[in-house]
């Protein structure tokens, strides 16, 4: 499936250095302040930049956001190939490290209330965050289902992005504590591999 | 293992009607304004009671919250025993139809932000609706494990509450729908049946 390329591509003037930064401010301040009070003002001044640049590169903050959060991702899951879904799923977690996943999760209490309430939050992150993230899940399973590993009416497939997005979101709720690369391992192996059938 | 009875019954003299009446209001109330404006001023005012009642029978704003939440669950799980544990898991859905999930969002989405920021309120939530159901599902799990339905050793054991609460929180992330009975009927199914190998 075609995806439009990000907007701060099709636009920028800026550097891919200046942009990381720019990025970089755009994360720090929420995981200070949350969503809500996140200005684009705060932005400008912490980069030292100007509001009409960072309007031109992007619509507005939902998206500044969501392209920031997008940015820091460690990997694209679409360039995971490892010939094996089992595989596939484990080389999608393992990149990041758990100081990485502990800014996540501070990261996500940042968003929290606004992802309920914000509905231009929402699309932004589910079109930049969500959707690339099912697309490359979605292409693991096609390969998986041609290679065999699985078959092709298994009904999990239905839910694999549920399993997988599941696995972060419950485990600060049931548990207290953030998911790390030993749990999400095991939860793979415990879960997703036998509903798979792999 | 044993539970302290809800604190309402320990030293209420309301009678359930009226206790109903108050819990009705606080979600009410809840659903309105959400959690951070929601104020026992409010909750007296709205049903003609004092503070001094309200702080007679809970302890404060995140044990009252919890109560009313606990209160408006159509079944205690702990009293589900249909004989297989599928017919279990398929037992604590259905009990409440598509109107009232469609209102259990509302509830959830006016507690967004204050489960992420608020510790009171997420261990109110813990002990009065988290984990009295967690002990519910683990229940059942042993008798499945008993009736030699499930391997005492199944390791999606250890995940049955990431995979039950996960199903519910992660419809509105990825397909942007409230989970109603059919969806969660067919995700136990397609994912926990197999993954518990029943």
């Amino acid at each position: 499936m075609d995806r439009p390329e990000p907007t701060a591509q099709r636009r920028t003037r800026l550097t891919p250095e200046r942009e990381g930064e720019l990025y970089g401010a755009v994360l720090e301040i929420l995981r200070e302040v949350g969503y809500d009070a996140l200005t684009m003002d705060a932005v400008a001044a912490r980069t030292r930049s100007s509001k009409a640049t960072l309007y031109r590169q992007w619509r507005g903050k939902p998206e500044l956001v969501a392209s920031a959060l997008r940015h820091q991702k460690p990997v694209e899951v679409s360039a995971i190939d490892t010939g094996t879904v089992r595989g596939d799923l484990q080389a999608m977690l393992c990149v990041a490290d758990d100081a990485q996943m502990e800014k996540d999760a501070a990261l996500m209490r940042g968003l929290g209330h606004a992802v309920h309430t914000n509905p231009d939050l929402r699309r932004a992150l589910r079109e930049l965050l969500i959707e690339p993230e099912l697309e490359g899940l979605h292409a693991m399973m096609r390969r998986g289902v041609e290679r065999g590993e699985i078959a092709a009416d298994n009904p999990a497939l239905d839910y694999v992005g549920h399993m997988m997005i599941g696995a972060f979101v419950t485990r600060p709720l049931i548990e207290g504590r953030t998911p790390d690369c030993v749990y999400l391992a095991d939860y793979i192996d415990a879960v997703m591999v036998p509903a798979l059938g792999l």
